[in-house]
This record gives structure tokens, sequence and C-alpha cells, in this order.
């Protein structure tokens, strides 16, 4: 291949932010980049095709020190999970139109070094068709994971539980609240709208129409709840403490409504965790992708059949990116289509 | 036998407690009681030797609901762990003349039905010296189960760790910082006083000496905390997920700094349980007695190389279990002896 140089897009972090993150904050900029992978090198240059704006994502805008994730890198593009196309490739894994997953960069093309911290999974499923290509990102990607993990590995749920989702509009919790239906729980989830029949959760309510959060609760499981997903934090958590069973267990994945609080709110019923001999485990998905062909064992027999719904804003263009960070959490960026 | 009435000196609840309890919140009685086992009974008298006074007993003086245990009953005796003699049996597994363990009465003697909730051990080991009898309460009873199902079922230890354990000249603490010495973990306790040597504990400082709890904990662990055996909360707890490693447990075994304040101090750290992947699990003793002939053939040949230390208050005469009961949080009390 030649000395091919071509344009390239890229959404831009500025500075580090404090405080809740501005579009201003990140700058669109237009840059080039050569698609020739040098003598030797083990890089594969990528056309983005689907990103992943995530909410994690927003608390990596800041400068962190001893979390489980680097900060993005002022003046650099911000990454995260995306959907690409091999156009080149010097690591032996991946070939020249190869569809992958993994973490990339918020730009047209990127060029990619696969190690253990920086993943790419090649999507081996080649029939996968192109009208559900848009499911891969969430589906095969990490808020599917993230839901499989977190409920399967860190809840030890069991048939006929009864499960709670916090934030169940959003692209792990919808997921949460299917892959329990399957084991026949019982699930509520709280969203900032009310759209159950949209996933099959049991019930649904709004906690922003809830006065009173315990007593919600209390509507909805008059016998307590054996599993939390925790997505919210904060007052949420405070009333499920309340209202969980004995030897209940709450998987901690998320506290978004803390993210971005000068001072974040206190919990104050922690106590229920040692009365009600409850389990609280917090995982992240990087520890976990050893578990990744398992779980698209699980799931890809269940997207071609179509028990999977999904809830997904597509923005098109990097120029609305910066947008889609700071004001959604339920969103894929289409970059360019197949 | 005969319809012997003798007298019986009780400690009795006179109401419910809100706040923290005063000795007022306290009578005692002479009371009377018939030592026989009427005919077809299952009842077991005991002639109690050990009370065991511990924190978590205030918490049953207030009026509860939906927790682990039940309140005490106003009127009747406070109940609790005790060391005592069977005096006449009408169930099998006990005879007259065993010492036995288990939850018996604030009173002299005690008629019990052994049940699932109402536990009553046999101690088997007839030879142990008198000596050390008073050791029994404590190392073969609940504070030693206690410390031993919190540190080796909940934190899954690993040879070399390291372990902060709070309220460490409690009875449950001092116990698990021996434990975790003996599996070569390095062990640092806080206290209201500085007693490490007593417990063989690497360092221990006095909480209330530390302007800033985080300091503290970052001076005595550099590199962070691997397993924290809870049993302070609050503020404690709050400096202590700021200082934990990735994949730290937490052994939920009480929050005293918490018990008898009109509101709780909210916890602020929590989204560490996620970013730092720790395990939290709260555990009550209550569910753990399977394990408990597992635990005595571990513990009673340290106790009798005298591989354990212990320090403990005792109070002689049931006269001074109020005063006990409301002041302090690791003392026994001699009813009488042997």
């Amino acid at each position: 291949m030649g000395e091919e140089v071509i344009s390239n897009k890229q959404v831009i972090l500025k500075h580090y932010v404090s405080g809740y993150p501005k579009e201003s904050d990140m700058e669109l900029k237009n840059s080039t980049i050569k698609l020739n992978v040098p003598q030797g090198s083990n890089v594969v240059i990528l056309k983005n095709l689907y990103l992943s704006c995530d909410p994690y994502m927003r608390g990596r805008m800041k400068k962190i020190e001893g979390s489980y994730i680097d900060s993005f890198t002022p003046g650099s593009p911000i990454t995260g999970f995306g959907v690409a196309k091999v156009l080149e490739s010097g690591d032996s894994n991946f070939q020249k139109g190869d569809l992958v997953w993994g973490m990339t960069g918020w730009e047209e093309y990127s060029i990619v070094t696969p190690t253990d911290q920086n993943y790419l999974f090649e999507i081996n499923d080649k029939d996968v068709p192109l009208t559900i290509l848009e499911s891969l990102l969430f589906l095969q990607g990490m808020p599917g994971m993230t839901a499989y993990v977190g409920f399967y590995e860190i809840c030890s749920p069991k048939k006929g539980e009864t499960v709670f989702v916090s934030a169940a509009s959003g692209a792990v919790g919808q997921l949460v609240g299917q892959f329990a239906k399957m084991l026949d729980c019982y699930v509520v989830g709280s969203a900032g709208s009310k759209e159950k029949n949209k996933f099959g959760f049991d019930e649904a309510f709004n906690y922003k129409e809830e006065q009173d959060l315990d007593a919600a609760l209390k509507r909805y499981f008059p016998n307590g709840i054996d599993i939390y997903f925790e997505n919210a934090g904060g007052k949420m958590l405070d009333a499920v403490l309340l209202n969980m069973k004995l030897h209940g267990r709450i998987a901690a994945c998320g506290m978004i409504s803390q993210y971005n609080l000068e001072q974040t709110e206190g919990v104050h019923n922690l106590f229920y965790l040692i009365s009600k001999q409850i389990r609280m485990e917090g995982f992240v998905i990087f520890d976990y992708f050893h578990l990744y062909s398992k779980y698209l064992e699980m799931i890809i027999p269940k997207i071609k059949a179509g028990n999977v719904v999904y809830v997904e804003d597509v923005v098109e263009g990097l120029e609305n990116a910066p947008t889609a960070l700071v004001g959604s959490f339920l969103v894929a960026i289409l970059v360019s289509k197949l």
C-alpha cells in the first residue's frame, strides 16, 4: 500500500474538565492520517463505523488518578468503544475487511495497537445482517457485556427472584431487565421516564414523579428486593437499602446521580448491609473480557431470533458527538456506513 | 427432682429505649424459679456462669422491626450469649452437669428451649482447665466465631495481604487481627486507645488523635488496604474507601460509631466500590453456626497452646450488668463461679 494521506475528522478534548462537561470542552479538528501500516509494525488501521457514547466517559474528561481507567488526553481525540472495519493490519489476528469491536477513537480513522488494555475483538459472525449491525455496538459491546457480567456473575440470580434496576432505560439497564426476565424474575425499573413496555419489565416508574422513593419501592416490592442493579447511587441507594431482602445482592455498576455533583450525597442506610446480610459488589467490565466469548454464545442466538430488544438513539456524524456526550446517556454515533 | 423453688435475680428491660440507653431503662428484680423440668417437656434448666455484654445488644433495647434479630421484651430479662451449666434437661442432647454455650438470659437461672433460633452448644472439651473457662465465652463464643466467619469466610484473605481493623480493641476486632497475623498479613488496628502490643498487630492508632483519618490510613497503608474489617461505619468507612486497593474486600460486621446517633453520618465515597471493584458484604453470625465445629477445630488447639490472647473486662455480679451494658463494649459478666 502506498502513502495515502487523507483527511480525518476528530473530536478533541481541549482540556481537563471540572464540574459538568460542556460542548465547548471539546473541539472538532480536521486532521490528516496515513492509511498504511509501517513495515514491522503491529498496528491496526480502522475505519470507524459506530461509536458508543456512554456515561462513564464524562468522568474521563476530568483529571483522575488511581482509578480503574485513565483520563482522556487533552489535545487528543476522545476514546471509547466502537465498531469499525479493518483497513490494514500489522497484527495477524486481524485481516483487512474484518469487522471489529473494541476501543477506538472519536475520529473517522484510528490507528490502534491491540493489547490487554486496548481491547479489539473480531466480530466473527460474518452472516450478521446489516440491519442489525447497529446492535453490535450495544448488544455485543460494552453495555451488553456489562449487563451480563453484572447480572449473572455478580448478582448470583435465582429463578423467580425480585429484581430492581435503576437507570433502567439506559444502555445497560434495559438489558439487565431483559436478562432477568429470561430467568423468570419479577423486574421493576426506574428511569427519568416511564417506558417499561419497550423492554418487557413487569413494572416501571419515573423516579422524578415520586416524592418518596421508599414508598415507591414498597409499592412495587411489598416483600422486598432480592437483587438491585445499581446505576443510580445517592438517595435511590438509600431507599433501596431500606427495601432489600435478607441475603440480597447489589451489583454496583454506576452511580449516575452523583457523577457531576460538587459534593456527593451521603448514603445513610448502610447498616442494612449488616442487618440484612447484603453483598454489594462493584465491578468494571474491563476485568471480565475473558467471559466475552461465553457472553456471545448466549446473546447471538437471541439477537438473531429477535428476542432481545433495545432502544438507542443514533446521532449521525462526528460533528454531533460533543452534544451527545454532554447531553445524553444512550447514544451511538454513526460515523460512517459500511 | 422435686418442686424446688429458689430465688432468681434478673436484669429486666423496663421499656423500649429511644436514643442512647440508660441504666434506668433496666431494673433488677428478685424473682423465683422452679428448678425442675415438667414431665414431657424439652426445656433445659441452666445455671448461668458468664454472660457476654456486646454492643449489638444496645440495639435490641429499641423497638425494631424487620431486622435479623428481635427486640428484647419489656418486662422480661435481657437475653444474650452466655456460658452456663446444665442443672436439668428435658432435651436428650444435653445432660445434667454439661457446660454449654449459647443464648441465655441475664439472670441467675434460665429455662431455655434449644431451637435453631435459640442456640445452645455443649462445650465438649471436658478437659478445659478452669483457668481458661473465662475464655470460653469470648474465644469459643460469639466474638470468636464472628471474627472467624468475617475474616475467613467473607474476606477471602490471602497470605501477606494488608488488613485494617476498626474497633480493634473490641472483642471481635482483637481476634480478627490475630487471625490475620496467622496468615502473615500486615495488620493495623484503630481504636479509641493505642494498645497494639497486646494483640500483636503490626501497628495501631487512636482514631481520636487523628485530625485526618485519610492521612492516617495513608501513613500506615502507603500502597492501600486489601481487607477492611468494618466495625466502625461513618467517617472511618469513608476514609477507608479512599484507601482500598483494587479488588479489596470489606467485611461489614458493625458500625459502632453510628448506633446511637439520631441521624447517621452519610457515607460519600461509595463510588470507589465501583472504580476499585470492591466487594462489601455484611454478615451476622446467627447464619453461620453450621461452621461452629470447624471453628472450634481451629481455635481450641490455639487456646490450649496459649497462642491466642484476649483482653476482656469481667464485671462481677448481675447487679453491675446494667452499667456494663450502657457503658462498655467488651465486658463479660460473672454471674456465678463453677
